[in-house]
């Protein structure tokens, strides 16, 4: 039988450096593209300041509302690291320093040669039911309580810990996507892909204007859960361009990704 | 007498490309800046999917609670460009063709020598009392209601219509930031830092930990409303690096982006 079920994720970004511009978020474009690989669609993110208050309403509104939550940000060892506070107050836990979390800290912390502080041990605290998810980059662990899974901000240290998050997430049916692109306006083909969409109900028809080399164009992503599908769609789409003149491009229009 | 007033606004980027990881959102650090500069500081984001009744239950919520919200995405042609009608419907507005947009958006369309369509005319579709933002980018006017802009995606017409919606904004406090580095690891000061937070309520102290040739080290950023008190806390950090035996850098240590 294959596998039909939807599989939802949401992000929590948490952190001031986010909404204040300092720091460009790099995590939920990888998380968008990375969840889909395991058949699980990421539907909402949100970004939050490091309030408890803040993070606790939306962690509740999202972990409610989807399969999986991902938060990223707010685990390190200073005062404005409140992720994990927030986590167990959220799931009405204890926040306790974790045995096997305080036990890779301090064989991390022994062998880069820093002083144990009481800071440093931060990072081995959890909710009580906490399940570790290793974090080979830099030792504190990310964790799991439940369908909400506890990342770093950083971008190397998120993606390991997702890595090890991995195992414990279970899949729906993948996207698949084809992108067919044109120098045809989305103007001139908006009508006909609008139909296109009401005859093929079961895929989701993004349509991507850009404005290169002079001229004008659009590219248009097909995401379904069936190949043929797409590829049927897909032709059709090919025969709409060339009605309107123009020659269809497979894979799509390639263009700077900031006229896109 | 000097505004003391906190203005907080929220951003609402409406787009599947996002979510799925195709298109990397450039707009939110953007605006994080920029509001900034007005006195307004961005307090929230929230990311969703070309859903009708996602995008009206995220916009409820954000206009509610605070001064602001822009929204990026959905106002183009096609058949995913729901914004506008999901704007009006959280408004318990009419859609309407707004006779003045429709005007800018014909004079461009014959400008650019394209046809004029049913599809390119949706682009003048606002709720029945918007006030239009003009767009000299590309003709379509983005548009206010009552406390949310909506604006395009696309990162320079974003920027073009965040100009016209400027003279509708009003300020309260601009925070100032004021940055100091040095290669003294997060673990090593973290205690410390905390006490200074606790000295400077008015101050936000963010730590950003990096790991940069070969060494682990931290950049302190302090922001809040008053130069004097910034750079009060700034040279007591700069006493307590020096007794860490680190190096205080002024503006903070320049890192490569990925591994800040």
């Amino acid at each position: 039988m294959t596998e039909t079920r939807r599989v939802a994720a949401a992000v929590l970004i948490i952190g001031n450096e986010i909404l204040s511009g300092r720091t460009k978020d790099a995590n939920l474009a990888y998380l968008g593209l990375e969840l889909n690989k395991l058949g699980i669609q990421l539907r909402e993110a949100r970004v939050v300041a490091d309030i408890e208050s803040e993070i606790i309403e939306a962690l509740d509104a999202l972990r409610a509302k989807f399969d999986y939550v991902f938060t990223t940000g707010g685990i390190g060892p200073t005062h404005d690291d409140i992720t994990s506070a927030c986590v167990a107050k959220a799931f009405g836990q204890t926040l306790i320093r974790h045995p096997e979390a305080e036990r890779l800290l301090r064989e991390r912390i022994a062998q880069m040669g820093v002083e144990v502080t009481e800071a440093r041990l931060k990072m081995a605290e959890t909710p009580e039911h906490a399940e570790l998810i290793e974090n080979p980059i830099s030792g504190a662990p990310g964790y799991k309580v439940e369908n909400v899974f506890v990342m770093a901000g950083i971008p190397r240290i998120m993606q390991a810990m997702f890595e090890g998050a991995k195992p414990h997430l279970k899949g729906g049916v993948t996207l698949e996507s084809l992108t067919v692109g044109s120098y045809v306006p989305e103007g001139t083909i908006a009508t006909e892909l609008s139909l296109l969409q009401d005859a093929y109900p079961d895929i989701d028809i993004g349509s991507y204007p850009f404005f290169f080399d002079g001229r004008p164009g659009t590219n248009l992503v097909f995401r379904g859960p069936e190949t043929d599908r797409l590829e049927e769609a897909a032709a059709r789409l090919c025969d709409l361009i060339r009605n309107l003149g123009g020659e269809p491009v497979e894979g799509g229009v390639e263009v700077p990704k900031s006229d896109d």
